[in-house]
């Protein structure tokens, strides 16, 4: 989860007293949606993974093609091998379309109140059509606990566009994420996190996660995995 | 991997020169075999899932079953989802039996020399029949990389029971899961290790294995995991 640093105050307008309405929170007010995510959508998860390896400062790791993405995702049912979340925003209520009515994953749709406007720069590298833009994502898959003898999900990625960050939306995702584990009577939903990213590690901890200190991740890759899958 | 550490060197004969004939390594050898596991295994799997638990010092989080093992394993072809394999000694040569001819996954046989004779003090918790006990396992399952935008394999578990440690089954165990992402054209192979467990940390070091001291696993469960799920 990239939880990035808050910005600068918003200006602040002088008040004119007497002609000054109470704010309506809801002229700010954005629609978000969490929709399973579709071939169509493998554009901006590139894209959206591409601006998390900068995040995570792990570019020189960056290998994925959109091609790639198209033939490895997508080739199971939802939920039982890697699944993609797509987090949408639009300034309209969405509609009731192919999205709303799959039925593997009805889309979850919340109206979010706003302080102030948000401007994103990036609106037409991620615009879905004339209203909606991608704002993040999240990859999962099945895991397995043997203490438990019972499947779980891991998160891969969980990742929100730097303009969308601090409004609730990262944790939308990983609650959709632990609703559906919950729903299929899962028992964890797990990931990882860089242990200087203390936003990260500070927003996890307040949704009830534990972070475990003495865990290291292993890898095989490249001419070691080659070398050692070569014996047998 | 329970890499234990080492029992007392074994007890030295006093040679007699003019009879002695040189050491035959074979006198020692034993048989090895690496298989799927399949159902009437779960006895077996559940017992070693507990000595792991006791050996990481975590059987406080132990409440595997074997009725929960039968119905969430099994259930996908194998390498697709949850997959286990079983880690099998013998004084005698396997058979051909349906485990090596299984389209699947042809089993790996291999045989050891040892120094010694191995006494196993649980051989009768773990005969799969009269020749044949069970040594160790596995749990692996597919995970996925964004950065390669391709599979890879998680492996949740790998366990040698105490008296065959020390003699390359773990290694061999690794070097089937290994073997196995090479042939899928799987770009990694993860695990996770305590970091006290310096013995399993320098083996696998010495594989190839990258260890990264920077990423945390995070986890929901319980009612951290139902309330956070509930919100949708």
């Amino acid at each position: 989860m990239a939880a990035a640093a808050a910005g600068p105050p918003p200006p602040t307008p002088t008040p004119i007293p007497s002609m000054t309405l109470p704010e309506n929170p809801a002229a700010n007010a954005i629609f978000v949606r969490i929709r399973l995510a579709v071939p169509t959508d493998v554009p901006h998860i590139h894209k959206l993974i591409h601006q998390m390896a900068v995040f995570e400062r792990l570019t020189h790791l960056f290998e994925a093609t959109q091609e790639n993405l198209t033939t490895t995702l997508f080739n199971s049912p939802p939920f039982k091998s890697f699944t993609v979340f797509i987090l949408e925003v639009s300034r309209l209520p969405f509609p009731n379309d192919r999205h709303s009515v799959n039925p593997n994953y009805p889309s979850v749709t919340q109206m979010v109140n706003l302080d102030t406007n948000i401007e994103d720069p990036e609106a037409h590298n991620f615009q879905v059509d004339s209203d909606v833009v991608v704002a993040g994502f999240t990859l999962f898959f099945p895991n397995y606990s043997t203490f438990l003898a019972r499947p779980g999900f891991y998160i891969e990625d969980i990742f929100v566009r730097e303009c969308y960050r601090r409004k609730g939306l990262g944790k939308m995702l990983l609650s959709a994420v632990a609703a559906q584990a919950v729903k299929m009577g899962y028992g964890r939903v797990e990931w990882c996190v860089l242990d200087w990213n203390i936003n990260a590690i500070k927003f996890y901890e307040e949704m009830g996660a534990q972070v475990f200190q003495e865990w290291r991740i292993c890898r095989l890759t490249g001419d070691a995995l080659n070398g050692c899958g070569g014996g047998n």
